[in-house]
């Protein structure tokens, strides 16, 4: 028997059916979803729980005259489905063909890419002013995630949200989640809400100037399309709270909704990664907590990718906090926590602390904050752009106050992490390296600026940026057997600054120096010494990332564009300096 | 007859006194505001508001022993009266000896600097959570502006309080004002808690978890410390919500407290700056408007330093939007602009664009949205730290897929902004000049990425980004007189990228490159030249300043310690590469 899901190409086919059917398609979508998401791997239990809120929302409104933004957009694999994508849901042989994000270059029902959280009103209120602007008429839809309203931005755009005054729609998914349980006070109102069928005293989006519908069934497709009906071509904004189950279909995932709202590939969930950065640094934190009851480990809502484990969140208690999204707030609140004598960790995704350049100019650096912030999710990495960890070093070695180091050793990282929190001068950020390279400890806690000479050579010198280390090594001994050179390689292990000692040193029995780092090279580390070198005979060659946006392309492709080998090296080398 | 203010020289003495003295103490020291702020210039209407608070603060509270945090911290002036600073606020001598925000290096009452806004909550949060985990007891009281309210971080800080769940009082001077007025939803439901007294049905900090009382009389010194002595010691997180007068007795202020709220100093008031770039912008967006339905101005809650005047704002009508302070969402509502098809500017102060570094990435970059910021304030001129603007090059330039302009010239900086403006493919940031220069227009709307070569001679080269084209040519005849070099003189207009023709061009017949640049070299523009001429014989040397923070340093003294003069950089080339 064809499924109601075979007869839909796009909205139009949905908008088609009758209002009964919308229940069996979202089954056969959820089926689909189910075969589907672990084995591509993905956003699981966030889909799972808004297959009718999407469905609805494309059945109600003219979209894509009506445009719809979703926050984060993790949650769009329905979208997707219903609007022309479905066979990378539904055949094997295409479940990779499109990225788990909205994306435009796909689609013209996908307005944006989106990634991190908290946009889709800002964004979508854009979008309506340029309708009001431009004299157009059509509805305006965000849908917007629970775990989402704890960031900041997301304040920001509710708040303007009245003052624009004119249609704006946001559908708030509430499942009673973030990736994992919410954080916020903002969380008990919603409680209310929910307890209140909507009607409690205090309603937070009527605070900011909101209509309010409350939509308890969040899982039954009729009700939301009544819902929706509502509110359609509404003159004013309004929020439609919508009660959703996490997970919804799936008994595993609806009792395990932070282990499955992201889970792994079929082919590489099976695969054993070996020893991890996050296991060296929850051990270390474990010992340290007995010895430092001063000791807070901050995360802002995203615990899974830096490896804080819900049993580990457990066995800190009041050391550990979660302060929702919230990545301005953490790191302030870190620096509050540090001028208050506590001894702060903020363990964030690189991608992620782009959301606190500000806070880490103004209540890190300029303030001297004693905190340290462990940066995880750094380099080239098969991942999709809008998470991309390559412009860590840009954002945080060049604020001044802020001392920032690239360990290339298990046992320097941990000298690091525990000389950082022991001391009370400064503002660290450590680069957590991916791969865990097991060697000598070349950090000095007594000159956190100096860095570590691996090797005295001639001629050519490596200055390596954490794990970029063992392409420095495998590069050095090419040069020996393709030249004869006997390289000198140094780690350079603070890259906020200069060791002129080993710079200066390189000045008189070297020619070269070749710098590398796992990130763009604009604005980074490898032009800062092409300057310290600029006036001197000295030739600088810097490997690093271009200034790109690279989706999901596997590591060792990275290395290959980026001439991150030891034979493109080579004969980069022999090309252009070596006599 | 000796003066209660004479009698403070710490909290100390305050709380010594009787309450009914407190309200002649607030007079005197508002008298000395108003005699000492129109002098040295400041945030005038703020501190005049603020006066009984603050008194009523350091009465009520054990400070330093309980720990008092001002957010933004411009309303601190009663404050430092308070604590051993009174003397730069009676005696014209003393005027100048402290900043105007709070500073640690300053006062042990001081816990912060602080100059952006909406970070208090969140740093006395951090001391909150200290004093819990070291076991220890005090109060903790944060200050928030109104205005501060709309920040992202604010509600960030607001929301994760009520997890953290112990003392914390957050005193919300409500004077009805931002900067401007205020702008945003919340502050209907604010309206809304003054009209009932505080008893209104939807209570926005309720929503957030917190306890709440309401002081209508916010200048009443006496009502203050009832309130205050209600809610010391408390055990869990509370909003005083204190309704204050901005500007309260000086009726030029009350009646115009956006043109008081920093006024300048009587010295430099008097001084004619002749033209500005705030008013060549206001003149071309006003005609502009005429041919550009879709043009939309937009600011982020501070329109007074980019020169968004009440009169001009108000002819913008619809076409000007004050999205409040949220610089996070001004750039994402401005990518939801763009993509709605109209023509977003959003004009803002580089020191303030940091807080949207992450939007910059993800919805300008990343989703190549057309829309144009401009950027005022960037570069070395006599300002707080807090607020210094430097550190734009590093933000803008190395996010991928923004273009970024530096126009030298008027004419320039005219062209880029229409052509910005007119284009449809990509975000456009455009660094305002400090200074206006009236010469010839080097830009090519069809080539944004081509530099403008002013002069071509041989053997040096100078790459000059917007304003420094002045040193640039000085130097250029200093260096023709002393040395009888005749060097080429290269606007690099679009810095974020390259003009390879042009700097492969200089590889055959020049031996040095040198870059001037109005903002710290660490990730700037000289760096990225330094690496392009890095493998090559060609020498780089890079003007710009440091990487660190400066206090109110007089903008010719930046030019002496950056060598950004003609003879010193003569002196540099002669000692260092010229043969």
């Amino acid at each position: 028997m064809r499924s109601y899901l075979d007869s839909i190409e796009s909205p139009v086919d949905v908008r088609r059916l009758p209002l009964d059917a919308l229940s069996d398609l979202c089954g056969e979508i959820r089926a689909a979803l189910i075969r589907s998401v672990p084995v591509t791997g993905g956003h699981l239990s966030p889909n799972l729980g808004f297959v009718e809120a999407t469905v609805a929302i494309h059945y109600v409104f003219d979209t894509p005259h009506d445009k719809l933004v979703f926050d984060v957009s993790h949650q769009c694999y329905t979208h997707k489905m219903l609007t022309g994508r479905k066979h990378a849901y539904t055949n094997p042989e295409y479940y990779n063909e499109f990225t788990g994000f909205t994306n435009p270059e796909e689609s013209e029902y996908d307005l944006f890419r989106a990634g991190h959280t908290s946009q889709a009103v800002s964004l979508a209120l854009g979008l309506a002013k340029a309708r009001d602007v431009l004299g157009q008429k059509h509805n305006v839809i965000a849908v917007l995630g629970d775990g989402a309203l704890s960031g900041g931005e997301a304040f920001e755009g509710l708040d303007n949200a009245a003052v624009i005054g004119s249609n704006l729609i946001v559908v708030f998914n509430d499942n009673e989640m973030s990736i994992a349980p919410n954080s916020g006070g903002v969380y008990e109102n919603l409680c209310a809400l929910r307890a209140s069928n909507g009607e409690a005293e205090d309603n937070f989006f009527r605070t900011l100037g909101f209509d309010y519908r409350y939509v308890e069934q969040g899982n039954d497709v009729q009700a939301l399309v009544e819902a929706f009906r509502e509110v359609r071509g509404i003159d004013h904004p309004v929020v439609v709270h919508v009660h959703t189950r996490k997970g919804k279909g799936l008994a595993w995932a609806e009792e395990h909704p932070e282990e499955t709202h992201m889970v792994a590939p079929q082919a590489k969930a099976a695969v054993s990664v070996g020893e991890t950065y996050q296991q060296i640094t929850r051990d270390y934190l474990s010992a340290k907590l007995e010895t430092e009851s001063r000791l807070v480990i901050v995360n802002a809502g995203a615990p899974s990718g830096v490896g804080l484990t819900p049993e580990f969140r457990a066995r800190c208690g009041s050391h550990f906090v979660d302060t929702g999204i919230t990545e301005q707030h953490a790191v302030a609140f870190s620096a509050g926590l540090a001028r208050g004598g506590a001894k702060p960790v903020f363990m964030v995704m690189a991608s992620f602390l782009q959301r606190a350049f500000d806070q880490l100019v103004q209540e890190m650096g300029l303030n001297k904050s004693p905190a340290t912030v462990l940066v995880f999710g750094a380099g080239f990495y098969d991942i999709d752009a809008t998470h991309a960890g390559t412009l860590d070093i840009v954002m945080t070695s060049n604020i001044p106050g802020i001392t920032c180091l690239a360990p290339a050793t298990k046992s320097e990282y941990l000298s690091m992490l525990d000389w950082s929190i022991d001391q009370d001068e400064r503002p660290v950020v450590i680069r957590v390296p991916e791969r865990v390279i097991v060697g000598e400890d070349g950090f000095d806690r007594n000159r956190p600026g100096a860095w570590h000479v691996v090797q005295r050579g001639t001629r050519v010198a490596f200055l390596s940026t954490g794990s970029t280390i063992t392409l420095a090594r495998q590069t050095m001994q090419l040069l020996e057997e393709r030249d004869g050179i006997q390289a000198t390689i140094v780690e350079a292990l603070n890259y906020s600054s200069f060791d002129e000692r080993v710079l200066d040193g390189l000045l008189y029995d070297h020619d070269v120096v070749v710098t590398l780092e796992a990130g763009i090279l604009c604005g980074g580390f490898g032009e800062k010494v092409a300057r310290y070198f600029g006036k001197t005979p000295m030739r600088v060659m810097c490997y690093g990332g271009k200034k790109e946006f690279l989706d999901l392309v596997p590591t060792e492709e990275f290395f290959l564009i980026y001439h991150f080998t030891p034979e493109e090296i080579v004969a980069d080398l022999e090309a252009a300096c070596l006599r």
